[in-house]
Order: structure tokens, then C-alpha cells, then sequence
């Protein structure tokens, strides 16, 4: 499993847009203990609100890693931050990135870390080898956040979760896998990096064997209902032997995004085509309520669509943003 | 999509016992034509029956490639075959492996191909890069092989049909998703090499756009049965989109191999649950038939099993080892 140097500096580079330091805000908010300071580009104008250090100082007050918390356009590494990052590197930081260009494909960069012997880590990518998944039964209790489609909250959920359970007193582990989840956590595995026939295999490894009142809140990824991305949602399905399911949902979402055609069936009819694939490796599996991304609803219209989707399915409706997760924290753990 | 240079010189290293020449046996069998000669070292016993030919003698006859027709005890690759695997490239032949080693770890290996200019081809690695699958519709016309397990039967029914279609004189192509298939084909995409994120969009590579009448006949990998490897059955599933699907199952087969407590459910419910998860992409998916491994069946046995089968499942049944497979032809193409 990848694991990252810990505290973090946070580098935003030029941003001038705060949209675009979307990880740098979320290790801000789920990690705050783990970011000692930020830093930027002088043309850079986006800050986190918290201590501006160089990657020297961070480095005399005990940060690990430098962590690129800025996704430009494209998902490219811009030339002109490169000597920032490399400067991280001389003071001793690993640096560490979730952009689709791997850090060691700039020459000064895998230089410097030769020299330094520090890492460069590209959390969207993996090198490791998985076992092949033995669908063996596993200790201890999971539940995974899954989805009506990409990019609507599965992670949000997750760590929510998360806090929810343990400010219950219950021991739970938020389990990363995708490049942000891997940060804030500080290890996972970037699912959709691992090679098909090991992805299963990848998600046992993710989610060990752990004490009988131990809960892993697994991060989910994609949909069922994507299609070209169904077989990491299942491979992680298969592979995680959840439990329990979270559903999570954005009301406006008529059609999987991007893919024109492939409309999103009712939830009750997601729900059960969840619990059915979900059966093969964990029978006891169920769904414990929905996490709504609600933001496109007023107050008003929230609450009836929550009313009615409670009543629908007979499970507890949510948003992180709006109120929370305390119920399905408490269907998870009955107290 | 990996490309092989036909005709072939297939290698038997030292095999002494066929069993170990599978690979061998299968290209013999299945691409005839595109075999030109059998070579092994000196401690060698197993023949194909052809003739014989050193790779410079074969080099001479315009052969392209020198296959590793054998696949040794933990699918390593011999040290003492590597002298032979040399002189092929020194005769101007690409060498190509179905094993886990790769060629270029052998120094000696990777200094001759890049002195001779030929290649070193991995067929159960692949480094390409496949886009993100885009679900859109393809023009012609597509049918998968798919299994209530692995290793049933899947490469070689859809072999056997594409013959059955092209005998009936329609347009059909075999397309090798696994390293055998690959090799019998020259072209094909080792699917469970692929990284998750690509699998469907590498299925839809596999299987692009074609004539109104012409058929795919995609290799199946796996089973969506299987703990380890639904994923890449489903990247499959999805991004191949198929018209029709041949059910490959082997009755003596109860529990999924090496996964014990994973049992094989009755086979209408197997196809139903193909065919309901492979609407996703293709709403209009059906199931034309099944091929089943009779080997373990005398002649009676498999008789009634296979009028009961027909009886229940109101689908025709075949064993492409024994009577071939013109009722899966004749229900594709209704002639």
C-alpha cells in the first residue's frame, strides 16, 4: 500500500482560482492535524488561511512531505513550478502529486531526489503488485460509499462517516482509494491504477483483517451504472466484501455524465442491483441509507425530496453538507 | 492493439511431456497456416509433426516470429532456453512469450533485439495506453463468449464459431483477449493486463466500428462468478457490448475453481445475471446458446444432459469437441 511522509506542507502554486486547490482546501478540512503549513508560487495569489512556510522551514519544523495541492487545467505539472518542487526536494521532503504526469518524467526533479534520497510520489499511479483476491472471508465489520455515478460525494461520505463512528465511540478507519483520499489518509491504493486482474485482490489488501467491532469506511469509486468505469466499482465491490452500502446521489444527475443515453434508473431499483452484485462475496450485505448532494435543492425542496425518498425506501436519507451523517452512523452501529 | 509478425516458428524448449505444449498444440490446430515450422532444444522430445527448422533456416523461409510454444512449471522462462530464444533474434525473428518473466530481463535477450532490431513481445503484459470506454453504439455486429468460471472452454467456442460463421459464409472475426488467443489471432489486447480505469475502453478498441453483417467473436476472460476476477468480466462485458452471448460451462465443475464455498448457481440464473448486467451497454443482448466441456460425460450421460438442458433453457447446446457448434452458428445468423 502506498503511505506518505507525514505533516504535509501544502503547495498551491500559481492559483489564482480557488476551484482550482480543491486538494489543497480538502486536506485543510480532513487532515488539519497532518498540514503543518502552505506554500506558493510568488505569482500565486489562493491561500488556505493557515502559516505560509518555505519547504526549508517546513522542513526544520518536521514536515515529510510536500504535497501538490493544486490541479491545473488538464492535470499537467506547469514547467514553472518545477523549481519550487525541487526545492522541496533539497530540504529533505518527499514530494507528492495526484497529476496524470509522473513527477520523475521532469529530469530535475528524479535528479534531485536521487541526490536527496527523498520520494517522488504519484498517487494516481501504482507500481506495486496485488495478489490475486482469494474471496476469502475477512474480521472485523466494512462499509463502502457507492454510487449513481462519478464525482458525487462517495469520498465526502466516506470520511464523514468516518468522524461520525468514531465520535460514537466505535473504531473505524477511513480507507483511501483515489489520489485525494490517499493524501488526507496519508496511504491507500489509487483503484483505478491497478491492473484488472489484481483489483480485487487490491481491495483485500486495502481492508484487512481487523478486530470484530473495527469499521473500514471504504471510499468507493465510479458506479455500476458507468460505462467504462463498472469494472474498478466492482473489482472494489467484490473485493471489499462490504457489509454495508451507502448510496450516494445528486438529484440533477438524470444521466451518468459524459455518457449521453445512459440515464440513472430509480434508486430503489440502484439499491438492489448494488445488493445483488454485492452478495457474491459478503451474503449478509445491505444498504444502510443515502447521501444526497443536496446543494441543487432550496430548503424547502430538500425536505420533501428527503421525506420522500425516506419514505420510498424505508432508509435514512442525508447530506454531509446539511446536517450530517449521524443517522447512518447509527444504523450502522444500532446505538 | 499488440500485432505479431505470421509466419510462425513455434519453440518447445525441452518438453518432454505434451502437456507442457499447450500453447504449442493450440497454434497448430487453430492457425495452421500461419505455422511454418516447429524448433526445440536438443533435450526436447515433444513434436507438433512438423518440420523441423532452426530459426536462420526459418528466417530464411520468411518466418516472423519464433513462439514460445511452451509453458513451463510456474511459467518461467528456462535459463538454458535462452540461447535459443537468442539465435532467433539473431536470424531477424521477433520473439514472443505468453509468461509472466518478461524477455527484456534477460540481458542477453534485450542487447540482441535492440542490436538486430527485432522485438522482445510479452502477450500477457501490455504497456499500451487504451482510452477511457465512451458507451456510444457501434455499427456491426458482436457475440462473447462468456463462463460460469475460467478456464471452461471460452477460447476455444469462440474459435470453433467463428469457423461455424465463416463456413455459412458470413463475415466473422476472432478477437483475442488472452495470451494463446493473441498468438493464434497475430493482434489482439490481454485484457486482465490492462489498468482498471482502461478495461472497457480497451474492450471498445478491440472491437471497433464494422459492416452491418459482419461478427466479432470476442475470447471471454473469466466469469462474473468469480471472487478474483468479475472485473475484468465486466470491463469485457461492457465494453465489447455484445449482441449475443454463448454461455461456456463444465458440469462437472460445482464450486468456482480454487474459491471454495463459491458455488455455481443454475445456469438460467447465470445468464440472467449476464444478461442484465450486459444491458448496460447493449439493451438488445441475448443469449443464443451454450458450449459445455462434456469431457467427463460418456456418451449417454451427456446425451440426456444435454436434452435436459435444451428442455430447461429452451436454447441449443453444443460441445465444439464433440459435434461442433453449427446450432450457436445457425442461431446467430437464423440460417
Amino acid at each position: 500500500m502506498l503511505t506518505l511522509r507525514k505533516p504535509y506542507l501544502v503547495y498551491l502554486g500559481d492559483a489564482t482560482v480557488k476551484s482550482d486547490c480543491k486538494t489543497g482546501f480538502g486536506l485543510r478540512d480532513w487532515c488539519r492535524s497532518d498540514v503543518l503549513a502552505e506554500w506558493s508560487h510568488p505569482d500565486g495569489t489562493v491561500t488556505l488561511g493557515l502559516e505560509r512556510l518555505s519547504p526549508a522551514a517546513a522542513a526544520a519544523r518536521g514536515a515529510g512531505s510536500l504535497i501538490v495541492g493544486v490541479a491545473p487545467m488538464g492535470g499537467t505539472l506547469a514547467q514553472h513550478w518545477v523549481a519550487d518542487l525541487e526545492a522541496a526536494l533539497e530540504a529533505g521532503l518527499d514530494v507528492v502529486s495526484g497529476m496524470h504526469t509522473r513527477l520523475g518524467t521532469f529530469p530535475r526533479l528524479a535528479a534531485a531526489a536521487a541526490k536527496h534520497g527523498v520520494r517522488l510520489v504519484d498517487v494516481r499511479h501504482t507500481g506495486e503488485r496485488y495478489p490475486v483476491a482469494s474471496g476469502r472471508k475477512r474480521s472485523g465489520m466494512r462499509v463502502l460509499t457507492v454510487g449513481t455515478d462519478c464525482a458525487l460525494g462517495k469520498k465526502y461520505t466516506a470520511l464523514a462517516l468516518t468522524r461520525a463512528l468514531q465520535e460514537r465511540g466505535a473504531e473505524a478507519t477511513f480507507r483511501a482509494t483515489g489520489q485525494t483520499g490517499i493524501m488526507i489518509a496519508g496511504s491507500g491504493i489509487p483503484m483505478d491504477a491497478v491492473v484488472a486482474d489484481f483489483l480485487a485482490g487490491a481491495a483485500e489488501q486495502l481492508t484487512p483483517d481487523n478486530a470484530p467491532g473495527h469499521w473500514d469506511v471504504v471510499e468507493g469509486q465510479g458506479s455500476l451504472l458507468h460505462p467504462a468505469y463498472a469494472s474498478v466499482t466492482l473489482g472494489l465491490l467484490h473485493g471489499s466484501q462490504p457489509d454495508a452500502i451507502v448510496l450516494c446521489h445528486d438529484p440533477e444527475r438524470r444521466e451518468i455524465e459524459d455518457c449521453p443515453g445512459y440515464a440513472i434508473p430509480p434508486l430503489a431499483q440502484v439499491i438492489d442491483l448494488y445488493l445483488r452484485t454485492g452478495r457474491l462475496t459478503n451474503p449478509k450485505i445491505r444498504c444502510v441509507g443515502l447521501s444526497i448532494n443536496s446543494s441543487s435543492l432550496d430548503e424547502g425542496a430538500w425536505r420533501d425530496y428527503r421525506a420522500r425518498l425516506e419514505r420510498e425506501l424505508a432508509l435514512p436519507v442525508c447530506d454531509p453538507m446539511r446536517g450530517g451523517v449521524a443517522a447512518l452512523a447509527h444504523a450502522l452501529l444500532g446505538r
